[in-house]
């Protein structure tokens, strides 16, 4: 008894407690007896975190769990105001109380620091290795950050995988995690389970008593990514970082640090939709100059390779070798999407709506087999399929004043691809590209990394990087899902790292999708999701694809702003477009970039609405996407300047309007508003709406 | 016995057979009763090779080891002969007999073609993989390759390993080979043995009745690097790859070809060193100009380090990177060789003496901490310490006609050797280097990967074919041992894979080492083995280091022609030459490009006696090698030209000369020579002697 009273003073007297700045957060840092490092959460006094563990097991070293004893603590306030180059706000205010700890393990004579940020939207705290002889090199084994639950809470999760995310995700209580895992394993072109209750962040939860709780992480930068391992009994997530090829889950030198583990929580689901943490928490940008990054809307030769109507390969062989076809004298397959004639029409439909971009894919030889076989070089990024003519089309583009989209899919070779990237950015940068899309479909090659291990995490900011000496802007498709880093390298105006459109033609999402990925993907960075499929059914397309898309028409349109990125596609077929013109309207309308943003109404795995001003304009724009049950949508416009006149514009679902059964059915009406407007709006099954608000001109 | 009977003489009927130009070698191909290919090799009737297997065990795919017919056959003739860019002789002859059987399996509807070529010295054969639907895309899980031998030779062998080759040779028995492995297994930065009883190739053997037999491979290209495991039972080697970091062995796309195996054979070794069918076997070069390609001979900034009297780094810091150091604000240490004073002194002894170059090894920032870390981010290549001035020295060597080796030690650290591959040889473009020493010490990184994998094979060829781009000759050392492909390639002037020179600093090698590596290692290409110590007692130059250079003075300078190379290092201390400038003479005088070459006297193990004619010059230059045992060499000089006369300078040990007691014990005398002189000359044990013949001027 004695011994107990002891530990538990000693413990009470290393505690070190700091609040958020409005007070509803505390985060109390402790030791345990046995010197292992524990923190604790709670928002306007309820359990948020219980009391975790912090710390690292090393390999061939003794780990970083216990031991320690404090041996400085420092707190500070921060408050500072900033700008992003694009984004959902104009400015955005960095907040918070932190908290330092240097700990002490005598036993090794070694030094970690734990550091914590405590905003009014969440805590975010990471590990620092400073520079010492006895820690100079060292590789994780594992991390052992916990995050303990207060309860049973409901999850909307994803399979832990080192190598996809494009996963459904599942809406389930913890518990329920073990008994849906196999069914949520759905195939995929590369995929690595690990556990099972292994699931990714962020992972968006929800407990009984109504606390909306989000955990991710920020500024993943030479470092492997984290996963979450679930103890299902005692609602323990742990972090389970992806292992190299080895096992080994991270090579340190110090100084160094960790990425920040992120907890994002409100009593309002809005707030986490709204929450700038893991952007604060991202080192401001060292460009110097940014003026080249620009918000892009687009169109592509895209949707119809996906539907199957045409390809991106140019002949129907299989088995080539890049240096030994002479694709001048092979037989074309005649269903090449990028040929000259037909890009030079998505350039005119581009020009005559006012988008910025075309995106080109199958431009580029080696798409014949490209997929699945672990080729080394596979691509060369820099050589057009012959009906593909470079300077023609770039000539023409420029002539309409639309940028092409330049198209480099790895397959996963990534050695390849570095092999090559001097010479395609230079390419791009002759030929007037200026964005990249690049994609890493399949198995890493060389085989054994994983899409998210710290190998292929240097080699996605290392292509940032290089895009960026170049001036050329990526978005990263396959590849890490974000974590802020846009804020420290705004040339990543978007990423895909989950279930994107493209599955609505390979069978389908659920209707609820697009209620939850803004609370899970996208807390992390904007995701170019390609919506604007107007023709939801694929067969009309092509005859043998039975997919459809499972949204409206004017959910479609809604995503523009409920899916927040500075990056948009419309992707359907012109031909698609021009039988709806007056919809494609909005599209036309909406922006790409904002000067504010208010959540008017969310809950995940059902709604969420959401309203966006256009930077540096007085217009604003509503979306609205709910799930598979329909709604009325009840919102206030009260955000609208004091004084002004407005028009709406409302596309709406119909009465009759159905995901699955009456898509198309759609109503568009205009409006007179002011900031005093309410609006009751009904949402079909699987629909939405779309609402632009123009300042009245008169 | 009817089935026997039947089976027999379908075997019988499926034989191919094929003798060498000369007649002396037979190569018998056939498929065993189950559709197993073998074959089978006789040097003037006596079994080389015994009845011997062929294929290969395939990842997830049925074997290619049996159920074979032959689908076709042929025959034909091939002769020609070639100029090498740099080499031994002037002319090379290829003249071969070759068998190609193409193999269906029916079962599976898929082909491989065993190509055998038989030229006067040995066989060589290979396995092909023409494109076709059924065999596409493969992953290698073994080759099975065998090679059974005819009795339990004397063999001169390396423990097998997946990435070092520097071993001492152990000269045993075969049956011996597992009892005396772990002993071989000496430590070395990076190290991966993977058998009792597996060996390395060049494998070099003799018979009881005097059979030299050498087993290796010849233009390894995309491919992994091929071990021997014995079988000590019943002699039989067998193929074994080099396996990758998820263990497979080989990722083939068809058409595809393996490289060849090779087996020399001859009852007189010096056949074994002179011939040229290693280099045959590669495809001639696609270089259309190579006359920027010259053979080397160099002085260097080098074993000062090794031995420890100077260092690579510039400062005496642990734990760097290179990105956040500024090397003008740190303490330098003091002992810092390749500083501009200093290697002015190297350029101005290189320029006094003739010498091509001067090799400047720890020029460039990140040697605090290079080695044994796994870094990733090791060395830039661009970037020099503060006191070694890259434009002053350019200019100081270029004005005393002196080029300037680059050193790109990579750490291992691929990836980021590549990534800065374009970079390094533009900077060696601006700066006038023309030649680079490779380095890949410690483990590849990533980890999981091997020296000699298929991945590392890949990027050694990349290595250099973008240095060809850029007009540099490469000097790998660490990579893969050569298989010929400097004909290929003859930028490739010299690699390490092996245990070089270095060693006799750290503890010497024995003495009989350099009677065996022209057996060995240079089989496939030649070596920059940096031979030249005259000061043989390291101590006089470190007194810290107790090792000695196990050779007399003499020889090391007779291993300038003994270890053939175009690139041959003078590697002691130009102090060290100063003291013994009559001797030094020899290396001055030496040619590192021949006409002609005509081994004298061979016996693997015990000594090497080589004569060679400068290229373009009427001089002759002969070394002789011995053991420890020391000898007296008998030769003729019939190999000078008819009616001239020659004035022999011979550079002999001293009668009590010895390798350890008395290694600078030299004498040095002139003689007139003929074609009709001969020579009885001793060689004190670790000795040699050197002569050089010059035609005489009068």
């Amino acid at each position: 008894m004695t011994l107990l009273c002891l530990c538990f003073l000693w413990q009470t007297a290393l505690a070190e407690v700091i609040k958020s700045p409005n007070g509803k957060l505390t985060l109390t840092f402790a030791l345990q007896a046995d010197g292992v490092p524990t923190y604790h959460l709670t928002y306007k006094g309820r359990d948020v975190i219980k009391t975790s563990k912090l710390g690292l097991e090393l390999k061939n070293a003794p780990a970083l769990t216990s031991g320690f004893t404090v041996a400085d603590s420092k707190q500070r306030t921060f408050d500072e105001s900033w700008q992003p180059v694009w984004g959902e706000v104009k400015t955005i205010r960095n907040h918070y109380n932190e908290l330092a700890v240097t700990l002490k393990q005598a036993a090794t004579d070694r030094t970690v620091r734990v550091r914590f940020r405590v905003f009014d939207d969440g805590l975010g705290f990471r590990y620092e290795f400073p520079r010492q002889p006895k820690l100079d090199y060292f590789t994780i084994k594992e991390e052992r950050t916990q995050f303990a639950l207060a309860g049973d809470h409901k999850a909307f999760w994803l399979p832990g995988d080192y190598d996809t995310q494009e996963y459904s995700t599942v809406t389930s209580k913890l518990s329920e995690v073990r008994g849906k895992m196999k069914a949520a394993v759905t195939g995929n072109a590369s995929q690595t389970t690990f556990s099972p209750t292994g699931v990714q962040t962020p992972l968006m939860l929800k407990s009984q008593d109504g606390l909306y709780i989000n955990i991710h992480e920020a500024a993943l930068i030479d470092y492997s990514c984290m996963h979450l391992e679930l103890d299902d009994k005692n609602f323990v997530l742990e972090s389970h970082l992806t292992p190299d090829a080895v096992g080994d889950k991270g090579l340190i030198q110090t100084p160094a640090l960790s990425p920040w583990r992120t907890v994002i929580v409100s009593d309002r689901a809005g707030d986490i939709l709204e929450s700038k943490l893991v952007l604060n928490l991202n080192e401001p940008t060292k460009f110097k100059d940014t003026s080249w990054i620009k918000p892009v809307k687009y169109v592509g030769v895209w949707w119809e390779m996906i539907t199957g109507k045409s390809t991106w390969s140019y002949t129907n062989m299989d088995n080539i070798k890049l240096d030994s076809v002479d694709y001048r004298k092979v037989k074309p397959n005649g269903t090449h999407g990028a040929n000259t004639a037909h890009v030079k029409e998505y350039i005119d439909f581009a020009a005559l709506h006012g988008f910025d971009a075309v995106l080109v894919e199958g431009w580029n030889i080696g798409w014949e087999d490209w997929f699945g076989k672990h080729k080394d070089y596979v691509f060369d990024f820099v050589t057009p399929y012959p009906d593909f003519n470079v300077p023609e089309l770039q000539q023409y583009a420029a002539s309409k004043n639309v940028k092409i989209i330049m198209h480099h899919e790895t397959s996963g070779s990534v050695r390849n691809y570095e092999r090559h990237l001097d010479s395609a950015f230079q390419f791009m940068n002759k030929y007037g590209y200026n964005a990249v899309k690049t994609g890493y479909v399949g198995d890493i090659v060389p085989l054994g990394h994983h899409h998210y291990d710290q190998w292929l995490i240097n080699h996605y900011n290392y292509v940032l990087e290089k895009a960026a000496e170049h001036h050329i802007m990526v978005n990263g498709h396959e590849a890490v899902r974000p974590t802020g880093l846009a804020r420290t390298y705004p040339n990543l105006i978007g990423n895909e790292a989950a279930r994107g459109t493209e599955y609505e033609a390979f069978g389908g999402s659920n209707p609820d999708h697009t209620t939850i990925l803004p609370f899970t993907r996208l807390i992390g960075g904007p995701m170019d999701y390609t919506p604007g499929i107007f023709q939801t059914q694929i067969s009309v397309i092509n005859p043998q694809n039975k997919s459809f898309v499972h949204s409206t028409l004017v959910r479609q349109m809604a995503l523009y702003v409920t899916m927040y990125s500075p990056l948009q596609m419309a992707a359907d077929l012109p031909e698609n477009y021009n039988k709806h013109l007056d919809a494609f309207q909005f599209i036309k309308d909406v922006a790409v970039d904002w000067d504010d943003t208010h959540v008017l109404e969310a809950e995940p795995g059902d709604y969420i609405t959401i309203a966006r001003k256009a930077k540096g304009k007085s217009s604003w724009f509503i979306g609205s996407t709910c799930d598979e049950n329909g709604r009325t949508s009840n919102i206030k416009l009260d955000f609208l300047a004091p004084g002004k006149k407005y028009v709406a514009t409302i596309y709406a679902d119909a009465k009759d309007a159905h995901y699955e059964k009456n898509p198309q059915a759609y109503t568009i009406r205009k409006l007179n508003v002011t900031r005093k407007t309410k609006l009751a709006q009904y949402c079909a099954p699987g629909g939405g709406y779309a609402i632009s608000v123009m300042e009245a001109t008169k």
